[in-house]
Parts: structure tokens; sequence; C-alpha cells
């Protein structure tokens, strides 16, 4: 990350990026003498995005960059004492707070499912509160991102997917951490700027309509184009008539600079209109026209089905520009992840603690937890378990496990020969103590943690369900729990 | 807005917030020797929201800063460099760039409709260019929101909602343009300290789940909590089983403080189960128990259409806590607003330009243009017309215009007593013209215009169509020009 001050990325000065409810739980634990008090909570989520057979985590980052600069500034302190809900003795101590909890965490750019704990955290009832809205904030925005991107680059099946969504993302945020989530997830490029500065990522765009029009003609315009960016000249055919005027002049372009010696590559974009008929008439125009090899790139309200579909009727496109919904994440735009409380230490040992609403399918899985993934002979993930972390996990061979939502039901997989831990340790002592990986890294992580999925858990439609399953403690220790109680 | 340092609001340092081919075509345009050439480009969207009757207009102040603090700084040019896009005569023009155009704009707060400028701008091609993908991020995002925010207020029926949605909010920018946003459409008060703090907002929030299982028992923690916060004391009571335990624990509570003289308002917060059956059951039991008047919050995944059927079902609930679906607008997470070329200058006067794909419906509307909106006898809106600048317009009696889609067809509205200018100059010189309002009063405005707008306009599902009408001579321009070509 480029270290300027630009505070749009820093994460400084977010220490009231919190919901008020945290800051009134914090002064109530404070008042009451219990700051001291030690508990762990889980961040996880429910349900995957409609459809998605996987997520992508991301934003760990970001969020350990916020946990380094989490400082309450003078003019923090004011504004909260002008709400006159804190007493000055609370606000004092805000005042010399320090975090001093430890996180683990799921690297940024793995695989992960409903339910298992993407992060970690031990600290004091009052540090862990604090910091829910924040943690909750960077993670689901992210994590929905870069599992949308994974999603359009498994429809483009290898073809480069750039990123243009700033004008429809939700703030100048909503660009900047969806840019860094979309490459994460698999994206080739962005058209944002910012985000390209700020995160090193490639950057890629051409020209608009507006180009076009301010000329005197359509082919004006395309020659000044292709005379200024000889190198990366991708021409814009849909401003007044695609078949008509668009793909023909583009085409006298590209064979005027070829007869000056010019070696530009044929390469138009398709923004309106049927693109995949478009895209056939254009290749087959081009090529005629003896332009070999041309690019054709379609943007205009793409998606991954959209994608697949044209694919399936044989477009000739072979690069995406994906804004809209990729950038919101159209279909679902939230992903449901939530922070848990797991445990309570009583002084001596830590208590399992689990919320048992009315609503049995919230029921959560009590404990610290630590999770692995076991790996078959091929290398594909079979399944993940999550233990107490105390408990001794089997390295291979059969594994044995419960339901989550029949705890008192054993499950069994064979055949695994390789475990992954999956939570790391990434922040103690108010330090983050991971190195930072560059995007690149992470990027390449989430390439190779797809490529190892089976096919199965890929399709874009009714993939197949992961299997995360509770070590037979956790499920006997839910079981007793929820046996004890009427559920509906 | 508070004056701090952080850039979180500053909108400094957002000079690169734009999509790339902008600048690949202002280097274009620069070359070409044309960055001289004046053009004027609109900002409109072409549809409402799903079942939307109207929009409210937000994000104009934000735009404004980030113009006035538009600049190249040092570590943007450096990073343009390392590019190897763009040479460096481009490099130093850029540097030493300062805006010089015109910006007018329809108040933040106001109703607008589709197709009609909401902001309008003259400049050099090269400058309206840089700012066109910044412009559509402010606007889209931050109108979503508020007229998603004046939905759900008007589902609410006056009853204060709270805005609770940064947690699912896209990235921290996301939650605070999106609280100061839905501040705008009506909300009272949103969670985010931050907003609260940054933009002057209201801050709501009582206790989470967490707090419950901290303490030993359910009647503790509620205990605690109505002594700490006895002013300010909403009992979440859904954390074990609601009417089992959460509410006869909160009456509990509710009566000991008032057997101690604590004149506390008796309320509870559901946030799981069916909010409508739990609060009639609530409310009976409260105030069976003697508790008058009882505050009951709902909250979970609640959106306009939940509020308002809920409503029809007769549910206690009067209050609102509205997240997930308030600040992402799930059921449509962008609006698609566009910014369009409309005039050139040619020297002598400007020329109207219109983009004539081979999709009509996305032809757009000729000349730089005045907004006029007629209002009839009890004060309500009439119908908004559409003139070029230069022309004078009627201030009431029958007005005269054109449909959009079949501009030689004339549409005549009569009774208009009123004339309401709504494109207003905010910006000369590189400096905003018009004075910062305050957030309340943006609110304020729009609530009136709200409660003017007649109830056709303001149903949830199928509303009446307003009428946004061509003035004659911009009906005919376009006419003339789409008579001009084959249509699809």
């Amino acid at each position: 990350m480029n270290q300027s001050k630009n505070a749009w990325f820093s994460r400084e000065g977010l220490a009231l990026l919190t919901d008020l409810y945290e800051l009134t739980m914090m002064a109530g634990y404070w008042k009451e003498g219990r700051t001291g008090q030690r508990v762990s909570f889980d961040y996880f989520f429910r349900n995957l995005p409609p459809h998605a057979g996987f997520a992508v985590t991301a934003g760990l980052d970001p969020f350990l960059d916020y946990l380094e600069h989490l400082r309450f500034e003078q003019d923090d302190i004011e504004y909260l004492r002008s709400l006159k809900f804190f007493d000055e003795p609370f606000l004092a101590f805000l005042q010399g707070f320090r975090p001093t909890f430890s996180v683990n965490a799921i690297p940024e750019g793995s695989l992960v499912f409903p339910h298992e704990p993407i992060i970690q955290l031990d600290g004091t009832i009052f540090e862990t509160q604090l910091v829910e809205t924040a943690l909750l904030n960077f993670m689901n925005y992210q994590t929905l991102i870069a599992t949308k991107a994974a999603r359009v680059c498994l429809a483009a099946n290898g073809e480069p997917v750039m990123e243009f969504g700033l004008r429809r993302a939700h703030g100048p945020d909503g660009g900047l951490s969806g840019s860094r989530a979309a490459y994460i997830g698999g994206c080739t490029s962005t058209s944002n700027v910012l985000a390209g500065k700020v995160y090193d990522l490639p950057v890629a765009g051409t020209h608009a309509h507006s180009w076009v029009m301010s000329f005197e003609s359509e082919l004006e315009a395309f020659r000044a184009f292709a005379r200024q960016y000889p190198e990366r000249c991708v021409l814009l055919v849909d401003t007044y008539d695609t078949v008509e005027s668009g793909i023909p002049n583009a085409i006298r372009v590209f064979k005027e600079m070829h007869a000056q010696g010019v070696p530009l590559r044929p390469a138009i974009r398709l923004d309106s209109g049927d693109l995949a008929k478009l895209s056939k008439i254009a290749y087959r125009m081009m090529t005629e026209a003896g332009l070999e090899d041309p690019l054709i790139v379609g943007s205009n309200d793409l998606d991954e089905d959209l994608i697949a579909d044209m694919k399936r009727q044989g477009a000739r496109l072979n690069a995406w520009g994906v804004g809209t919904h990729l950038i919101t994440a159209y279909d679902a735009p939230a992903l449901n992840g939530v922070y848990k409380l797991v445990a309570v230490h009583d002084g001596s040992a830590w208590q399992p603690k689990m919320k048992t609403t009315s609503n049995f399918e919230k029921a959560t899985d009590p404990g610290r937890k630590q999770v692995i993934r076991y790996y078959d002979t091929e290398d594909h993930p079979l399944c993940d378990v999550m233990y107490l972390i105390e408990e001794t996990w089997p390295e291979r061979g059969p594994i044995e496990g419960r339901l989550r939502k029949q705890p008192h039901m054993k499950s069994r997989r064979t055949g695994a020969v390789r475990a992954e831990v999956l939570l790391q340790p990434v922040f103690r002592d108010g330090r983050r103590i991971d190195p930072r990986r560059s995007i690149h890294d992470l990027r390449t992580h989430a390439r190779v943690s797809m490529s190892s999925l089976p096919d199965e858990f890929k399709r874009l439609r009714n993939p197949e369900i992961y299997h995360v399953l509770l070590s037979n403690r956790i499920g006997d220790l839910k079981d007793s729990t929820l046996s004890n109680r009427d559920m509906t």
C-alpha cells in the first residue's frame, strides 16, 4: 500500500467508526467495573451469496491497519463529550485506551465457507466490543466483492476481466475498497486510477462516447485516438451506429495505421445493443478485412450469468468490462457476516458460550476454535472441521465430526492426507505480527486456492455444498445446550 | 461539516478518483490542441429505483467540496508518470491545472425525476471530462440512499426511523456518505458515531446481545443497563427467549426502577422472530403490567415493504431500526445516473448535441437546459418542463410541451400558478458560490418537498408517473435529429 498522507486509505482517525451502542456498552462495562473481563468473539457469515459455492475472504489487511491506528483523538473525545451520554472519568479512560487483544485470522484470498470463524478475537470485553462494527464493515464488503469477482472470472474462463464500477460504487471508498477486493478475487485491472495508485493495481481504460461526439466525425475521432495511443488503442464503436458506422470506421483506421507501418492490434469495445450478436458481426467484418486476432471488449451491465450465457451462444467477445453488477454485488449487495461472543474467561479458564434464541438456525457454535482444512490425495479440499483450540486433531486418515444443525449426528469423511491450519496469529500487543503481503500475492493465493477447489463447488448455479463440520467435542457441547431448551 | 483533518470526509486528495479513460481522453485533447474547446454536460438518471415515484437528490455538497479541492499533487503526478501512458509536457500541464467550469444544480434534498438535468456543467472538455466519474460516484450513491430512506420513512408514517447500516455498508465511506444521505431522506438518527461527528447527525443506539451474554443472567444485564442509562434505556429482549424470559425480565426491571422513583420510559427492542406478532404480545404484557405507552423498537432486515405490511397487520412497533436494506438499497443497489455531452461551443455560440445510438430509449435530450417546476393552485407540483437556457418560459397558465419519447407529440397541462426555477448556480471560477446549508436544512427541504407531492406519486407500489416534458423548441430539435435516422 502506498504510504501517502491520503486518509482515504490510511485507516487513521476511525476510532468513532462504530455503532453508538458499542460505546454505550463500553461505558456500561466500565461503570460496572467489568472492563477487564476477557471474552472471545468469532467473525463468520451464515449464508453464501446467492448461487455461490464458496467465498473469497478479503478486507483483513485494512482491518489490521485500522487496529494499529486505533486511538481516540482529542476531537473524538470532544465530540463524545458534546453528546452528554458519557461522564468525564469514562472519557479520560477512553483517551488513554490502547488495544491489547489477540487476533487470529484466515489469510486474505483464502476460500471460506459458512459458519467457520474467519477472524477470532480474544481480549477484554471493552475493546472487543469497540471494534465489532469496523470489522464487519471492512470484512463484509470486501469479502462480498472478492467473491463476486471470482464468480465473474469463472464465467470469463480465463479471459481478462476489467473492473469498471467506480461511477456506481457506494461512495469514493466503495470504489477504492471494491477495486482492491475485485483484484484479489481475480480481476485483471481496474478503471479506478486512485485505486491503482493506492493499492498498486493495474489500471485500464480507453475512451468514452463523448470523445467521439466532440469531433466533427467518428472517423476523425478514431484517427485522433489511434494517433495518440497506438499501443493501447481500443475504439468504442457504438456512439452512432455500430454496424453501419462504428465498425467500418474502426476497420478503416486500423488499416490506415497498418499501412503507415504502425503494428497496432485491432481492438474495439461494444457498449450497447446485443453484445453477442454484434461481436460476431464485428469479428467477421474485421477478419474479412484482413485484421487478424481482433480484441473485442464487451461492457454494459454485465454479470457472471450474462457472460456465461453469451459464451454459450458463441459470442466473439474476448475481454470483459464489468461495472455496476460487480462493484455493488448487485443481486445481493450485502454479506450477512456477524460477530458473536463464543467464550468468556472466568478467571481461570475459558468457558464456551452460545446464543440460543428461539430461532434454531441462528444458534451459534460455542467455544474458541481452530479451523482445519483437510485435503485428499489429489490435494483437493475435502472438508473443514472446527475444533476447540485446546483439542488435538488428526493430520490424516478418516475424519470424524458432527453436523452443525444436528450436532448429535456423526459425519465421517475418508481419505484425508493433509491438514491445513487456517486461523493464523495476525495481531498481538497492539501490532500486526504477520508480514504484509503484496496485493499480487493475495490475488495469487486466491487463484491457487480456486484452482484446487473441485468443479462441483464452482458451478455458477446449484453448486455442491462444501462440508464444514464440528468436532465431536463442540458437537457434544452444542447438543447438550440445545437439548435443554425448546426450539421452534 | 466538522472541519477536522480527517480526510475520510474532507474530499481532499481525490484528483485521481476517476476512470483512467478520462485521463486518457484529457491527454488526447491536450495533444490534439483541443483543451480549450468548451462543452456542456448534463447529469441525470434514466430510471427511478424500482417501484419509486420520485427521487430525493443528495451528494451535491460533497461534490462541491471535491471540486474546491481538485488539484493534482506531486505524488499524483509521480504515480501517473510511473504508468508510462503520459508524456512530460502533459504531466506538467496537469500539475498546473485548476478548474474553471461553471456548475448549476438542483438543490440537495429536492425531488427529482428521470431525464431532467440535476447538475449541469459548462467548461472546457478537458476539465468537464475529468470530473465525470467522481460526480457520478457522489451523486448516484447518495441520491439512491436518500430516496430509499424517504420510502422507508413513508412506510413508517411519521414514526422514528433509525439508520443502523454501518456494518453492512460498502466500506467506511459507504457508511458515512450513506448515513448522511439517509438523514437528508428523512431518517431520525444514525448508529454511526463518526457520521454523527462529521455530519452533525443525531446518533442513537442501546445494547447488543453480547451485553446480555456477558452477565450471569439476563435479569442482571437488564438491571445494570437500566442503572447506567435510565434516560435512554431500551432493553434488547431476544437474547434467550423473548416471551418467556426477555419481556418478563424487562418488565420486572422497569417496575423496579419505577419503584425506586426513576421515571424511565418502558422501552424494548425486538431483533428476531416475528416482529409483528411479538410486538403485540409485548405491548399486551407491558400494558397489563401497568407500563404505559411503551416504546417498542423493531429491527432485523427491515425495509419499506415489510414495515408497511407489519403496520397493515396491526403491529405495535412504534420505532424502526433499518440497516442493510437501507444503507445498500438492497433491492436495487445502484442508481443509473449518467453524464452526457449536450452542447459544444463553436466559438460563437452553443450548438446542441445528442447521442443517437441504435437504442432509441437511450437518445439524450439536446442542449443546455433549465428545468422549471410548475405548481397548481394548492401548491402541489404539476409537471416539470426542460427549456433551453435562452428560452423564455411562462410563469403560469396553460403549459405546453412535448413528450420525451415522441418529441413531435404535444402535451398540455393547465392550472399552473407558480414556476420554480430548479437549476441554481453553485460553482463559478473555482469556488462554490451558494452558501453551504446545514444538513438539518437539507433534511427540512426534503421533508417540505415530500409533503407537497400528491399521494399518487408517493405510493410504494405502482405510483403515478410524474410528467417531465421537453419545451417545444427542444422537442423540435430532438424530433428533427431523430427523424433523419433509422431507429430500432
